[in-house]
């Protein structure tokens, strides 16, 4: 070849080179913001992250990459150890959702710009990624409880699907500590995020409560039950909240009026519902909606003419107490046969007290020591009658009451919805605000945090999360697949840090170590009412998760 | 004043002599065929008419007006002789209202275009008369039944409403022979229109079964008993006829399932409407409708639900045979207590063999006896067990069969609907033709004539006879106010005509006229199956009442 040809071929194979040299690149990125299509990659690589972790804790780490790439791409975790091979482990791509900025309660406004934000986990196996594009990554790794403390190497590897060549690689140092994470289901946090199985059903097309839907509801439930949800949602009637609700909540119980004004009662759907979220760790407590439902209406079924009443009554009418004394009897008689009698509440959400003063003497005339559950305003009338009473961000039950319902084992929670701008879990919250939740939780004196959706899906809940009401992603923060959410994620780590200072302070206290105690104090203060700096939050964050972890 | 003035004003006053001499002209008409806005002044006036009647008479007479009038016009009959100034009168303005070339069953087609043809009788106290402009008006004159035989004089004038000056004049002699009618309740002629009392309600605005309703009901259903009706409609559940019915057919018997599946009944509407009627002069037949209403629901109250239930079953169900089995017992026991027992039928309208067989083992299980009635098709099977058998025109009982029911004291009518083009009582149909029903009946052995429909008004039934469905004109003959109509003149009219028939049959068979009675034989002949041309009923019909009246 003479030099000419040689220049010739030196400038053709110039721009590939170039190309080649530009390819796929990748960095470790904090997660605690919103990630968008523009957000780009980091001025300053990281390919290298440090990860402090106690056994039993789930651990996540988002990444960045950017194109281009010559074919498909495909992400993986590989580790450097044989032994934390069989650790469970995902690196997902993330996907972009529709959002808005409405993030109040009521009817979803026309015409708000909407706009895509990484909240989904997952969805996609495989990503054409362009020049300059970018875009994010999520791993997740479960530290087993049982794995040995030190250091484990694991490589987050983007990988050519055409040639199976490694493109790009980021290391990840994962150090495991002595302490370890009780099982999700023995958390201390009380956690109740409410279901909505029949989403499962339309989605999937499958009948309600067939085997095929009880079968594809189990990974969502374990996905649930990993957070450390303590509380199954089950619905005694059609239907406690009406329009709010985009899948129509029928009964798990089928109560039937016989010809002669008797009553049965079917609890085969409950039992199964039940026995199905025990079986996936979520065994704490059943609360049962409801005996004052939004429109006040009990569907039943009338033997004679075989249709479904919808009975209509005040909670102060007879035809109340008369539906409600032989079903609690008869339902109260079911639960001691099955041994779920002392973990299950007659449940409530957002009712006035009147209503509820009615519902609860109704329920102890009929079951006397039956107990209740409430998510609504803190009514003074309320505080010792039920067992589990969940109040709104921003209010409080005052010291001593928290103190008397502890010492009574009611349990007392906040809850949000719609009405919080901050702190949520809409889709236009920052991720660290889910972390938050938690945390507030503890930091004020409350057992755990509720929130009233968790799978109430719309028609297209893979690409879209708004839904005709509420702030957008209010309806549900977990996507078909299932596919976790940078939301969902963010109340897992916020529950795992709670478990992390309840469990320190347990062992500072033991061992006398006053100044540690003061140290975690003071890392939990900025979570505490009067203190909270919306602004230092992800610091304040970051601080109590380096004291926890050192 | 001078020639010339003279002249200028004998010129001027030309056109107003003119006018007054052109004024508005009156002459009587023949009904036989339709009215509309175009129908001319005779050629020749006919100012001079003379009726014959017999005493008990209803007379019809039909006149037309030709304006210009230079004031608002009235019309009223003036009675010469004081003797008949008692007498029951009036003179009317027709009405004209809307109606098409649509005379089947099914939907309204689209795009028909409509025409005014003159059907209603009053309505309208005042007219205003254009020149050349006509106007027919109608005179009904009530024959008392004890009136002295002989010739009475009456004459029509239109009246300036103004002037208070007759305008135009018209006389009519009635010559009444010594034969008399019976009252209408007492005529044979088996009349049977059902009644639909709701569109009463509807159209005043008053609630139903309020006592302002039953007191509106009143003169349309003195009407309805002129007419010789013998059979009161009455509902027991709502709603027999589904979409048909313009305004929904309440139960008048409110059926209360108990909280202890036993029935209470509620019967005090079904006995008002009874009385009602019965105190109208309509006592002769009860006819319940239904246990196979057309869509085979059942409504009644759930007392522990406070709701109304539609039961839904099949003829063949054992919930079928629980609903009617109490229902029946009681309800026999409650019309033996009332009296009403022996002319109460349970009605049927045009239901399926099976079913029928079904309902009438399911109620004679019941109640051994309970008379039944159906308009429908003919079944053999059910030609020995209904009391109340009507069927379609052109159909027919054998001969055998009519006398042996007959023999049983078991009534046999025929009844027109959508289905017949000819002979009806569209708003389409000629006039003649509803005189022409009651005689088809009595030539071809049937007791009476059955019409579905009587008072089904819809949304502007003064002005317009059309509805969503059937032939225009189809679903009612009376009008608001009430006025009657050129319909159900016609059918008063053939009433009578089949009662003089009857009663010279009888006068000429008890004294062995046997040539009398062969000449009312030839006159009835062309009303009998096998002989109708449809073009020679008129005559037919003049020729009919000539015989009756020599």
């Amino acid at each position: 070849m003479n030099r000419t040809l040689s220049l010739i071929a030196a400038l053709l194979l110039l721009p590939l080179l170039a190309r080649g040299k530009e390819g796929v690149r990748v960095s470790w990125i904090q997660a605690e913001r919103a990630i968008t299509p523009t957000t780009p990659l980091p001025a300053t690589l990281r390919t290298d992250t440090l990860l402090q972790a106690w056994r039993g804790e789930r651990l996540t780490a988002a990444a960045m990459i950017q194109g281009p790439a010559d074919e498909p791409l495909r992400v993986r975790l590989s580790a450097k150890q044989g032994a934390a091979r069989a650790w469970e482990n995902a690196a997902q791509f993330m996907g972009f959702v529709l959002t808005d900025r409405f993030n109040t309660c009521g009817y979803h406004p026309e015409g708000l710009p909407p706009y895509r934000v990484a909240d989904r986990i997952g969805g996609e196996e495989e990503l054409t990624l362009g020049a300059q594009q970018t875009h994010p990554l999520w791993c997740t790794l479960e530290v087993p409880r049982t794995c040995r403390p030190g250091r484990y190497q694991w490589q987050l590897e983007v990988v050519g699907s055409h040639t199976g060549r490694v493109l790009a690689r980021a290391a990840m140092h994962v150090q495991v500590g002595s302490h370890t994470l009780p099982q999700p289901s023995d958390y201390a946090f009380h956690l109740d995020f409410w279901q909505q199985p029949y989403s499962v059903a339309r989605y999937y097309g499958v009948p309600r409560w067939s085997q095929r839907h009880f079968d594809l509801l189990k990974p969502y439930l374990r996905l649930l039950a990993r957070a450390g949800q303590k509380v199954a949602s089950a619905i005694l009637f059609y239907e406690p909240w009406g329009e709010q609700s985009h899948d129509k909540f029928d009964a798990m119980i089928q109560t039937t009026r016989q010809p002669d004004g008797t009553w049965t009662y079917d609890y085969s759907v409950f039992d199964h519902w039940v026995e199905l979220l025990d079986s996936c760790g979520i065994d704490g407590q059943i609360n049962c909606f409801s005996m004052v439902p939004w429109d006040m209406t009990f569907r039943y079924r009338d033997a004679f003419s075989g249709q479904d009443i919808d009975l209509k009554c005040t909670t102060g009418s007879d035809t109340y107490r008369q539906l409600w004394t032989p079903f609690l009897r008869a339902f109260a008689q079911h639960l001691k046969d099955k041994g779920w009698w002392d973990k299950t509440c007659i449940a409530m959400d957002e009712r006035g007290l009147p209503a509820m003063l009615d519902a609860y003497s109704v329920a102890q005339e009929a079951v006397p020591g039956i107990k209740m559950a409430l998510a609504g305003n803190r009514h003074p009338e309320l505080v010792d009658k039920l067992q589990d009473y969940c109040i709104a961000y921003g209010h409080a039950f005052g010291p001593e009451e928290l103190q008397a319902r502890r010492a009574r084992g009611q349990v007392s929670t906040f809850y949000t919805c719609c009405t919080e701008q901050w702190p949520n879990i809409f889709t236009n919250s920052q991720p660290y605000e889910a972390t938050f939740l938690p945390l507030y939780a503890v930091a004020n004196g409350f057992d755990g945090y509720l929130h009233w959706s968790w799978l109430n899906w719309q028609d297209d809940p893979l690409h879209d999360s708004r839904f005709r009401m509420f702030g957008s992603g209010d309806t549900f923060c977990v996507y078909p697949g299932p596919c976790s959410s940078v939301r969902f994620e963010g109340i897992i780590q916020g529950v795992q840090l709670t478990e992390k200072v309840r469990l320190l302070r347990q062992e500072f206290e033991a061992s006398g170590r006053t100044d540690a105690l003061q140290r975690l104090d003071e890392a939990m203060r900025p979570f505490s009412e009067g203190h909270i700096q919306h602004d230092a939050v992800p610091a304040a964050l970051r601080q109590l998760k380096a004291l926890l972890n050192s």
